[in-house]
């Protein structure tokens, strides 16, 4: 019924861009060994909304919401993105900064690059004021309608929508929970035994640091690894649902810098495979050199770090 | 021989972080039921070179070289990069900009997300001056060496290093030649059936149009479509070469903007398949709308043409 659906969508994409379109069509369909159809079809199915950019390509980072003047605390003032941000950003594309977190899309695959938090021990206290029920998932309009991803590229897809910024990180106020069910905040995750268990115990783990320093900065995001075939070669593949093709990354990266007291920096960095995980694997098993995750991630984490302060990386000197 | 070569470089960079990071690969061996080992190695192979970051994480698009009095028109001056990009930039992600063309570049994929050039009947004209055979393929050092490509990357891999800018488009000054030449414009592409053939013939195609055109604008750049498998799902799957892990493409776009006299634009977009194609495929058959590639590659072409200005698409009248 799904492919039903798909079929019908790609004829009405396709009858929409009238007879000119549709000769080009049907000539792709006689050359269909060059552009496999399957991948034309994919390709043209976008065109059931044609029309130009109504959006600038690139936004500077600018708070969701205007901030008034009782609410200022609530919007991402360019204090606290300084102060989220203050170990540098991994990279500038589409940054989008919300009322206690900090992101960069990626438009191509409609989840973010990275994403930014601050965790302090008030942050996450326990805040009866703050309900999580009524929170809900919605697209970010400040992103080009190209580019975001929808609730139903994620309905009955078989993944969760899974935050990158926990909610459970941002209770200082009801905003602050409600800003991390922005999609852009998302990525297609394995539910039970992923999102729903051995994923939230490594959020749960971050959490724990606020006991230890008196600032953590956690930088999130997926990862597309390569793995080698029977044929000897290396290849990325990933699956991408919807009619937004979001992809679904094969691994997420946390890293995790926690301050203390004294101004030392000790940084630890995980890496976790988006598939079922046994509760009983100790965390420790998923810690992998930072260094690994930038090459792979494309990005450089906590640039802005002096040397100098940074003591520990994955609980071992350097 | 490269299996080995691999294995033994795996070894090493394992040994290189030390008994600590042996015993979470020991560990990690157990659980490899988890993180597939092969994924693993993948990850760790980057631990060759451990280290900080040296570059700042985002340049802006500065010239590669200082210019000098005497040399000032062989570098990127800003009123060339503004004449090259007049409609707009696609992103903002690692800008560099060259002599005589402008990219942004990819670090996840090692490749570049979008090149963009400006041809005339003059830049293009045939230059004895320059000699192609004087320009080498090349790094660019301004990229940090985490993400660069190397020729080692593409040597025996079977692809040949595509260039996005192409070479005789640039054929007033040594120097615009011999920038096309840095691996940051390049892309893995099949060589015999597409980059020296088909892919060429499009090439040579947009350089006719600067005999209808004063100025033609084009855009080139990678994609990774996604292709529906025999499970009804979508996946994208590209293969990755060398020590990089420099992503080959599945296919190819080009957006071309021709400015006439009285300043009209018209525009034409093409996407190819990162295969063998036969030569007698007419062109036409590879035209795509517009926006279905913006949609597939993440970006927004030439955003700040006025919609007005725009008379044609793909030949037909808007």
């Amino acid at each position: 019924m799904n492919k039903h659906l798909l079929t019908t969508l790609v004829a009405v994409g396709s009858a929409a861009f009238g007879s000119y379109h549709y000769g080009i069509y049907k000539e792709r369909q006689k050359h269909s060994d060059i552009l496999p159809l399957k991948q034309a079809e994919l390709l043209h199915k976008h065109s059931q909304k044609p029309g130009f950019p109504l959006f600038a390509s690139v936004s500077a980072a600018v708070p969701a919401t205007t901030p008034t003047a009782q609410d200022v605390n609530l919007t991402a003032t360019p204090s606290r993105v300084s102060e989220i941000m203050k170990f540098g950003f991994p990279s500038l594309d589409s940054v989008r900064s919300y009322s206690d977190f900090v992101l960069s899309y990626d438009r191509r695959n409609r989840v973010p690059y990275w994403v930014f938090e601050h965790l302090t021990a008030e942050s996450i206290a326990k805040n009866e004021a703050v309900d999580r029920s009524k929170c809900e998932f919605r697209p970010d309009d400040s992103i080009h309608p190209y580019f975001q991803s929808q609730n139903s590229d994620y309905r009955r897809s078989g993944f969760d929508r899974g935050h990158m910024a926990a909610a459970g990180n941002h209770k200082r106020h009801q905003k602050h929970c409600d800003d991390t069910f922005y999609l852009t905040n998302m990525a297609p995750q394995v539910g039970q035994g992923f999102n729903r268990d051995s994923w939230e115990r490594l959020e749960y783990y971050t959490r724990t640091l606020t006991k230890t320093y008196p600032n953590v900065y956690v930088c999130t995001g997926p990862l597309y690894l390569p793995r080698q075939e029977d044929d000897g070669k290396k290849y990325v593949k990933y699956q991408v649902i919807g009619n937004n093709n979001v992809a679904v990354p094969t691994h997420f990266y946390k890293i995790i810098v926690g301050e203390t007291s004294d101004n030392r920096l000790e940084m630890e960095a995980y890496v976790m495979p988006n598939q079922v995980i046994s509760d009983d694997t100790p965390l420790t098993v998923f810690q992998v050199p930072p260094e690994s995750v930038e090459r792979a991630a494309g990005l450089l984490f906590f640039d802005r770090i002096n040397k100098k302060q940074l003591t520990k990386i994955n609980g071992k000197k350097v």
